[in-house]
C-alpha cells in the first residue's frame, strides 16, 4: 500500500530535496547515503519502499519546485544531470500542494481558526482518499515560528476546541497544522523547533485519536556532533567547563533564524542538550548569524574549555560545515517510514525512539546520539 | 590490602603525575577529574582506594621525581602549592625505583635476557614482599618502542624460554618486562604501542599463571576523540571519504614518535579504529610532528570529508588541545585499580573490556567509545 | 632623564604586567618580547630606557600590585620566579598610586567634575615634582566604558571647562582624566575604546597646550590579525563576501564585555577596520562573549567568506589563543616611550602614527598593520 | 596588437580555467574577481586588454578543453551556463595547442633534447606568425616536477648547447620548455616549482636574448597566507617557536605533490618564506597530502606557537580552503599582461617585482606580501 507524506513548507528547499531525492533512489540514480532506515540493522524492517511513497503539502507561497530545484541546483546541492531526470516527480508533487495558513492575525471578519482547521483537514482526507493512501504522515519541515505565548486554552481539548471558533487566532501555524493533522488521523512530526504537537490540549487530541506523534528539531548540525562528543567527556570524567558556539548560515532558514524571536525558539531548543548529557549546566553562548553568501550551506564552530587531572585547563574546538537540505532530507524520509511504522502499531502520543532524530526529543530526556541510536534500533526490532 | 603500582617509566613525566595526582587525591587536595574509576557508576565497587595503593617501578634514568615534578609545576601540569604538599610521596615512590633494561645490543660478555628478567623478576617479587602487598599491578609507561622483529621463539612459551637463555637478545623492552610481570605472578598493562604482552608465547605464559593483561595504547586525544565522534557518521549513514590528522606534540614523547620507527607503531595502533567503525578504508594519513615548543602539550587537528544525501561534499574538522601527562595519569590508576579487581577475580589472558582504554585493544575489535564504556560498566558490575 | 608613566587602572592586570615586566627587562630577567621599540629598526633612536621609567597612577580598587601579581603567577602570565624577584618594583608602583574616579551620578552634595579634576592635576603634578620626572605620560587601562552620550559642553573647551564646574558629571572617567592628564601638561594615551580624549574640546586643550595624545583601543588579538590579513583580500582582488567573529574570554576583561553597553564600544571599535581595508562594507557579526574559565587568556575564531575568479566560493578561518596582559603590556611601554620622544618633539594633537597599535587609531583612517608599521617608522626617523 | 599565452600543461585544470576564464571576462561575462592587473591601482596602466589574448600551449595528453572544462563544472569551478558560453573560445584554444614533451627518459634511438627543443621552438614561432602575434608569453602551469640533478652543462650556455646535441637528457622537461622559450625570443614564466628558466645557462640565455623571466611557484593559498601574516609576528617582536602546516588536496595535483619527490619541490619553496621574513628558523613541518575526495579544492590548516611578553606561550590556527584552478587562473592573466609589459620595456633577465606572485621569487629575497605587491605597483608605475 501507498503511504502518503504530506509536508507543511512543501515549496521550501528541504521539501524540494526530499522530493527530488526520494525520486532519485527509487530510481536508482543516487545511493541512500544519510538514510538511517537504509542501515544494515533497519534495511530488512520491511519499512514503506521510496516507491511506496506520495507527496503533497500545504504552503504559503507558489514557487514551482522545478524552480526551486533549480536554485538548489546552483547552490550544489542538486546534481544538475539529476535535476532534469527528477522533474515529473517534482511536477507531480506540486499538483499536490494546497494553500497554507501563515501567522494569524485576528479581528473581525476573518475566518475563525477552526475554520481554517477544517480547511487542512480536508485537503488532508482528499488527498489521502484520491491517492487511495494507507496512511498519510504530516511533516512540518515550514521556517522556525518564534515561542508561542502560552494561553489556558492550551491546556485541555475541550477549551481548545471551543477557543478556536472565536474570533481570536489562539494557536501558531504549526500546531494548527498539527491540530489538523491529529484530527484528520494523520501522525505529525515537528522537523522544527516551532510549537506543533508540543500542548497539552493537542497531545489529549493524539492519545484520543491513536496517533503518533514526534519531533522536535531535527539535529543536522552543531548539536549533532554535541550529542556525539559531550558523552566522551562525560564518561572520561573530564569536567567541561564551558561550551561556545557559533552558527553561520544563509538561505531562508539563516534570515528566520537571526530575527531574535525565531532565533529564541532554537536556540532553547539546541541548549537542552548539553546540561542533560553533562550533568551540570555550563558557561557559554550559542550564536546564530545570518551570512547572506553561504547560501543553502552553514558553518558551526565550537569551542569548548575542560578541566582535566589535577585541575589542568584543556580545549577542543570543532568545525562542521554542511548543507542543510541535504542533511535533512534523508531524515524527513526516515521519519515518514518510521511514523508509517508507528502508526500501523497503533502507538498513541509521544514516540520517545524517535529522539535520534531531535534536538529537543519529545517523550524523552535522553540526548546521546548512541543511546538514541540503540532506542531506535531495539523499538524497529520489538 | 595494600596494592602495588609498579610503574615501567617510573621516572617519567606521566608516572610522575600519577604518583603526585594519588598522592593529591588521597589527601583530598584535588578532586579526582578524569578518573573513570570514581564516576558515580563504578565509585561504589569497592576498587582498592587511592589510600591503598603503593608505588615502585623500573627506570633507565635516575631523575628524582621531585626533579620531574618541578618541570611539570614550570609546564603547567602540577599547580605550585601542591607540588610542595605532595614531596614525601614522591620521596616514597623515589626509593622503590630500581634500574630499568634498555634496548637490547646483544653481543658476548652481556648478561642474557633470562638474566636480566630474572633480576627483573626479584624486583618485583622483593617489592611485594617487603611492602607486604595483596598484589603487584605492571604498567608499561615508557616510551614508544619501534615495532619488534617477529621471531619463531615468539610463538610458544617453551621456545622463547629456550631462547631467552642465549647470547642474542630476542624481546624487545617492554616485553622482557611482560615476561618478567607475569613470570612474578603480576598483571601486566601496556599503556604504550610497544609489543608488550602481545606476543603468542607471552599470553600463553599468562594463560598457564592465571593472570590478566591488558592494553594496548591509552587513547588520550586524536583517537578518543575519534572513536566518539566516528559513529556520529556510521548512524547517520554518511559517507566518510577521508580523515586525515595532524599531531603536534613536543616533550620526550613528541621526539620519540617523531622518529619514524617509533611513530610507525603508534600510526598502526591509531589507524585500526577508524575502517573498524566505519566498517571501510577511508583515505587519509596520519602525522606526528615533533614540536619541541608545545612541552608537555599536544594539538590534534583532524580534518574529515564526508558525502552526504546525493553525494552532497560536506566537511568537519577538529582541534583537540590537551596536556599529556594530565590525560594519561587519572587512566593509570583507572586501570590499576580494575586490573586488582580482575587478578581478584581470576582473570587469565587479556580484558577485552578493558578497550575503553586503548587505541588498539588487544582481545577486543570494538573501537566505539561508548560501547567500550558499556562494556566496562557491565564488567564491572558483573 | 626620567619619564614618568602613569597608568588609569594602576591596579588591574595590564598594569601589573607592565610594571613586572619593566623591572624584568631593566635587570635583564627576560628579553624585550612583544616590544616593538626594541626591534633592531627602532632600538637606536635614544627612546627612554627601561631603567629612566617610574610608575604611578589611579585605581579606584585598593588591591596591592603583589596580591594581583599572584594571581597573574597563577593564571600562566608572570613565571613563578620572575614574580618574586620584582616584587620590590610592585611596592614602588605600589606607593604612588592615587585613589582614582568612579562612573559619576551626579547629584547634590557631590564634588563638581572640575573639583575632582582639580584632584586628579594635583596628583600628576605632585608625582612629576616629587620624582624629577622630565615628562609623566598618562596612559588609560581601566576597563571599558559604555560610550559617552553626547552633549553639547564637549564641543568646545570653553563651554566644557563651564559645565565641569555645575552639579550635573558631563564627561565619562575616560575623558575625565584625559583632561586631567592634559590641564597637567601630560601626554594621554587611551589604550581602551573608551571616549577618552575623543571630544573636540579635550582636542582643543591639547592643541592649545601644544600636548601629544592617541589612541584608541589596542590591537591585541583578533583586530590585530585581521589587520594584516585583511590586505590580502585587498591586494589580490578577492572579494570578501562575509567576516564573522566570536571573541571568548574571561577575566575582569569578558565581564566587562560581555555588557552589551561596554561591548557596543569595543565593536564599534573593532568593525571600523575592515571597511576601510576592504573598501566596502562586509556581512558578518562580531559577537564577545563571558567565558570565566578562560581567565586572563581569550579566543577569537574569525570566519572569512570570499569569491575568486568566475565566483567560486571559498573560505578561510582563524583561531587566535592568546594572553590579553601579555600582549597589551609591552605595547603600553613602546607606547610610553614613543610618547615620549612626540613630547620631547612638541607634537601637538592627536599622533596619527601611532596608529599602528590601535583599533580605533585617531588622526588616522590607515588601517592596514604594515603601511602603520611603516608610517611609525617613519615618524620616529625623521 | 594581440599577445599570446603560450601555456605549458595547456589541457589541465587551470590552463582551462585560464582560456574560459579569459573569454568570460572578455564578453563581460563575469567580474574580474582575483584579477590584481585589473584593481583600480593598475587599470590605468594600458596593459593588453582581455579581448587582446591569444591561446594556444603544449601538452602531453589529448583531453579536449570543452572534457576538462566539463570537469571543472561538475566540480563547482566553472559555472554551468558560463561553460556553454565559452566553448567556442575553448575550441579555439584548442586547435592551438601541440604535443608536449615527457621526462627525458635517454637512451639510444631517441631524439636529442636539441632536436626536441627545435621543434618546441617552431611550435612558437609558427603560433606567433601566423595568428599575427606581437609577442608570446610562455607561460608553465604543468604538474609539477622532482628537483633536477646538478649537472656541469647547466651552468653556461655554450657547455649546454653542446651537451644537448648528445645521447643524454640533460635537461627537466621545465627547462626544455624554458630553452624553447628563450632561443624563439619569448619571455617565460614558471608558475610551478619546477626548475623552468633558474640554471645558469638559461639566465645567460635570457640576458644574451634580452628577454625577462619570472617565478617561481604561484602562492596561491598556505603560502600566500603565510606571507601575509609572519610580518605581523615580526612587526610585533613576536618571537615565533614553531609553524607546522598540513595541505590536503585532490586532483592530478594531489597525486603528483604526495609523491616524495615532486611534493620535495614544493615543500622546499614552501619553506622559504617563513625563515626570511621571521629572520630565524621555526620548528615545524609541512605535509602535503593527496586526499582524491577534495578534487580541485585544498584545505590548508596552520598551527603556529610563539611566545610573548616574559615568555607567556600562545598559539594560533588558520584553515585556508580554497579552490586550485580558480586561486591560480587570475594570476597566470595577470603574469601574461604583466610579462607583456616587461618584454615591451625590454627587460632582460629575472623581473624580481614579480615576486609578489611567487613562493619562491627568482631575483628577489623579499617574501612579505605587502612589501612585494609596493614593489610591484612602483614598477608598473615607473
Amino acid at each position: 500500500m501507498m503511504v502518503g507524506i504530506w509536508l507543511i513548507g512543501a515549496r521550501g528547499s528541504v521539501a524540494t530535496t526530499v522530493v527530488a531525492g526520494a525520486a532519485a533512489l527509487r530510481a536508482g540514480l543516487a545511493p541512500p547515503i544519510g538514510c538511517v532506515t537504509e542501515l544494515p540493522e533497519f534495511r530488512g524492517s520491511g519499512l514503506p519502499g521510496f516507491g511506496h511513497l506520495v507527496f503533497g503539502g500545504h504552503d504559503v507561497t507558489s514557487t514551482p519546485l522545478t524552480k526551486r530545484a533549480e536554485e538548489l541546483t546552483r547552490s550544489g546541492v542538486i546534481p544538475p544531470p539529476l535535476a532534469e531526470l527528477v522533474r515529473p516527480a517534482l511536477d507531480a508533487a506540486d499538483s499536490e500542494i494546497r494553500p497554507g495558513v501563515t501567522v494569524p492575525s485576528g479581528g473581525s471578519g476573518q475566518d475563525s481558526q477552526a475554520a481554517v482547521a477544517r480547511r487542512l483537514i480536508g485537503d488532508l482526507a482528499e488527498f489521502r482518499e484520491r491517492r487511495g493512501l494507507a496512511r498519510v504522515i504530516v511533516i512540518n519541515v515550514s521556517s522556525t515560528e518564534p515561542p508561542a505565548a502560552p494561553d489556558p486554552a492550551h491546556l485541555s481539548l475541550a477549551a481548545l476546541e471551543r477557543a478556536l471558533e472565536g474570533d481570536v487566532p489562539l494557536l501558531p501555524p504549526s500546531s494548527l497544522y498539527a491540530y489538523a493533522a491529529l484530527s484528520a488521523g494523520c501522525p505529525y512530526v515537528d522537523f522544527t523547533p516551532s510549537t506543533g504537537a508540543r500542548l497539552p490540549a493537542l497531545d489529549e487530541l493524539a492519545r484520543r485519536r491513536g496517533l503518533p506523534y514526534a519531533g522536535s528539531d531535527a539535529k543536522t548540525g552543531e548539536t549533532l556532533v554535541k550529542t556525539a562528543l559531550a558523552p566522551l567527556f562525560a564518561v572520561r570524567g573530564l569536567a567541561v567547563r564551558s561550551w561556545s558556539g557559533t552558527n553561520l548560515l544563509g538561505g531562508g532558514d539563516g534570515a528566520t533564524l537571526a530575527d531574535p524571536a525565531a532565533g529564541e525558539s532554537k536556540k532553547i531548543s539546541k541548549d537542552r542538550a548539553l546540561a542533560e548529557i553533562l550533568g551540570h549546566q555550563v558557561d557559554g553562548q550559542t550564536h546564530i548569524d545570518n551570512v547572506p553568501h553561504l547560501g543553502d550551506w552553514k558553518t558551526a564552530w565550537d569551542h569548548i574549555t575542560f578541566d582535566g587531572f589535577l585541575g589542568v585547563r584543556m580545549s577542543m574546538q570543532f568545525t562542521w560545515q554542511g548543507c542543510d537540505s541535504a542533511l535533512a532530507a534523508p531524515l524527513v524520509l526516515d521519519l515518514a517510514r518510521l511514523m508509517a511504522r508507528a502508526h500501523e502499531r497503533g502507538v498513541a502520543g509521544p514516540v520517545a525512539e524517535f529522539g535520534f532524530f531531535f534536538k529537543d526529543p519529545v517523550g524523552s530526556g535522553e540526548h546521546r546520539l548512541h543511546a538514541q541510536y540503540e532506542a531506535l534500533r531495539q523499538w524497529l526490532e520489538a
